[in-house]
């Protein structure tokens, strides 16, 4: 651990706050002060200089003019005011003795040569003070374990997962996709144009950071193309990367979002598949491969079996598995006698991709069943599992990874978190599990291994990155000797 | 209109029914009785030879022996017994004037070469009585305007999509998954080996059928490939394709499922380009694709514009576009000038792709202003809108479409059938349209050529299949002359 792990551990130990912009009338700075109040950060003091009286309190939250006047010591500031006000804040910061700075507030480096140059100052004002920034153009921190947030309702429950986001949009979506699927964070950074704390600097303390086990990135260009990739080397975590900005057009909506340079897409395939980074393309892909990530089993082979009852999605997903460079798995004749007791006759197949037929919509114990055998199989190194939707059997396969300890994927064709509402008549009748439920059970499951992906493809994708991951990256050649 | 297509056409209006294979302890011949009964189908009988006392009912639907004691006319027979009958019933039903028989059972061509032979039987049999077959191994028809069904709890609901599959549980899948959309069926075909009426003779029929506007296949093989691309190039209605079996072990999966030869891959998708065939992977892309098609607006270039609020999305939207072979539109000075007085001077951009801010947050009318303003350019032809999450908005959205008449691509992150009890404490706020609502919604927003997508790749793969359904196939140009 060095410095730069101190000091930002520091900052997500920081134990007192005061936020600039929170007005009477409401605006961003609101909003982003309910994010601390939603989880009971225990200090916190609003700044604004047009509220003069004594005693003010806004949204429960004490009010001052200056941050003098707050009479203590304020180790994080977050700055959501007009543009034009911030230098100023910073000076102030600065001669209080603030740490660090999270400048809410857009309208700089991303704007034109103007703001570029503020953004300059900004930063020499900082270091004069050695004080740290971070944006401007960001929504800051997120860290349920000390309570620090950057949007109101966020989980207070902690977890694995640390993200690092040029994009607060992306973040705030992730935290609301993630809760979805039971995913919960370390630590989350919005960094937005990164003026001083930037992306590798947050990369390099989630690599270090023991809370954080698996860590997902939103980039759209780095400054510094040699450390990232001495990073990503370094780091043994998974890191999941969305790297937007790769064509000509994302390219230059990306310079115009935090003026990122993007760099030539290739070079970042070479280093992403060489260090093992796991690629994704939206939102879905990221969600997908977190959950394949929280708890990967390893592996040293791609076989895969498919499972499915009925028969259509099977054919698709030898497809997909195939096009993910998967192997389909050749069953041990054991495995296929067991499968011929277990089957039925007719509008089944025991050769992989394994057809359980629709006999599966009456006796519950089959797939469990099926699973287990297939699952034994030591010509088998991974599942890929059709499910339709999700129903009370996960409990059973939970309880049989513990045997089996091979990486799952499940697809489920209806989303897992889609309402018994969204279903008119008795098509209720088929949803199985409710909805509040479904959270825990993922969590439950991604923490054994197993996953569960909206098509085929990401169930694939994610098999194939685990092995990837364990097997053809440099990193895992160095893991190895 | 020719004879196939009467025939068909009368299969379709079938007046009576019987079931064999319904027994009192339940099984699948029950499942697809319950599906006739839910679609309140006026009249149906079955048949068990096993159950010779007279006056028996099984789930209050009238037992017989035999066809004969019905003692009046049966149109359409389905057959879900062990395969070792069917032969005898086939025969029971020649004797008896049925028309068609749906046979549901497997075990036949699927499975070795003595159910080839078998097959080979069954339809000598039903030329010698100008009966014709459905199947084996498939699920049947389901018609809600007719009452027909093969699977219990479908919609009665008719729609304008018709669905063709090889697959019956894709079948089955479908008719959930279409439903959370909104999405409802003129007809849908499960036809399993196809021995008789197979893919090429129901698309046929969908192709002329008035009540259907759009067609989906699911197709693992087709036995006359030069009639499949004649009917391609006839049919005007949109077409989406999901041909499975498209890599050597899908293929082989797929030969072992329905018994197809699948072909090359390759050729397929010439032959899908050519004539303006829309193909697509899995179930999701599927869904995606019928929503855009179900309305789809004329467009004669594919300069999209990007609107997004906040702005990360923006900038993979822009490569998803550029990844999709769409132009992103060159806004006119004009269109820039309104959005400058419209969306906030810090954290926006007003080029293409268009961020709106954080902004969009609290002044509910910035997103709808922009959507105007953006939507009214000339050099836009359509438009890739993120949403985050499905908003009251879209009220606004369908009746603004009727002044700006341009196809439209929503993106939601969230599931838009997502459960407001997914999300625990103060989440719950942000979902702010109830589950019970979004299939009505998401149907209204389709009948003005808005279509929603779960990420930004599939709204661009949308509109660029809506631009190329128009001007790029043989189809279109045929149309123009």
């Amino acid at each position: 651990m060095n410095d730069l792990f101190s000091e930002i551990d520091d900052i997500f130990h920081s134990r007192s706050l005061a936020i600039y912009g929170v007005s009477r009338k409401g605006g961003l700075g609101n909003i982003l002060l309910q994010g601390f109040i939603d989880q009971e950060f225990p200090k916190i003091f609003i700044v604004n200089p047009r509220i003069t009286e004594s005693n003010v309190k806004i949204m429960g939250i004490p009010v001052f003019s200056d941050l003098k006047s707050i009479g203590e010591p304020v180790d994080l500031v977050i700055c959501s005011t007009h543009p034009k006000f911030v230098r100023d804040i910073i000076i102030e910061c600065g001669e209080n003795g603030v740490k660090v700075v999270i400048i809410f507030t857009a309208g700089f480096g991303e704007k034109n040569e103007e703001g570029k140059n503020a953004e300059e100052e900004l930063l020499k004002i900082a270091r004069k003070y050695k004080m740290r920034l971070i944006g401007p153009n960001c929504m800051g921190l997120y860290c349920p374990s000390s309570k620090l947030s950057f949007f109101p309702a966020l989980p207070t429950e902690s977890g694995s997962l640390g993200l690092v986001s040029q994009s607060g949009s992306i973040a705030n979506l992730m935290g609301f996709l993630a809760m979805l699927k039971g995913i919960y964070f370390s630590k989350a950074i919005s960094f937005g144009n990164g003026i001083d704390l930037s992306f590798n600097d947050f990369l390099e303390y989630l690599g270090d950071d023991p809370a954080t086990k698996i860590i997902a990135c939103y980039m759209e260009g780095v400054n510094d193309g040699r450390r990232f990739i001495d990073l990503v080397k370094k780091i043994k975590k998974p890191i999941i990367v969305w790297k937007a900005g790769v064509t000509p057009a994302g390219s230059k909506a990306a310079h115009s979002h935090t003026g990122s340079i993007c760099g030539n897409n290739k070079l970042w395939n070479i280093v992403f598949e060489q260090y093992g980074v796991i690629r994704v393309y939206n939102l879905e892909e990221m969600i997908s491969m977190i959950q394949a990530f929280i708890k990967p089993i390893q592996v040293t082979n791609c076989r895969v079996a498919i499972l499915s009852g009925p028969g259509g999605p099977a054919v698709s997903s030898a497809d997909a598995c195939e096009m993910n460079n998967l192997k389909l798995a050749e069953l041990t004749n054991e495995t296929k006698l067991k499968l011929q007791e277990l089957v039925p006759e007719f509008g089944s197949s025991i050769s992989n991709p394994i057809d359980l037929s629709l006999q599966v919509a009456f006796d519950p114990m089959l797939e469990i069943n099926a699973y287990e055998i297939v699952g034994m199989d030591p010509n088998v190194d991974m599942m890929l599992i059709w499910l339709s939707m999700l129903n009370p059997r996960y409990k059973d396969l939970i309880k049989l990874q513990e045997k089996i300890s091979k990486p799952i994927a499940l697809v489920s064709a209806i989303d897992v978190n889609v309402s018994r509402d969204s279903f008119s008549g008795t098509m209720k009748r088929f949803i199985q599990i409710r909805a509040k439920k479904v959270p825990k059970i993922i969590k439950d499951m991604n923490q054994k291994g197993i996953s569960i992906h909206p098509n085929e493809h990401l169930a694939a994708k994610a098999l194939y990155n685990i092995y990837q991951f364990y097997n053809k990256s440099k990193k895992s050649i160095v893991l190895k000797q």
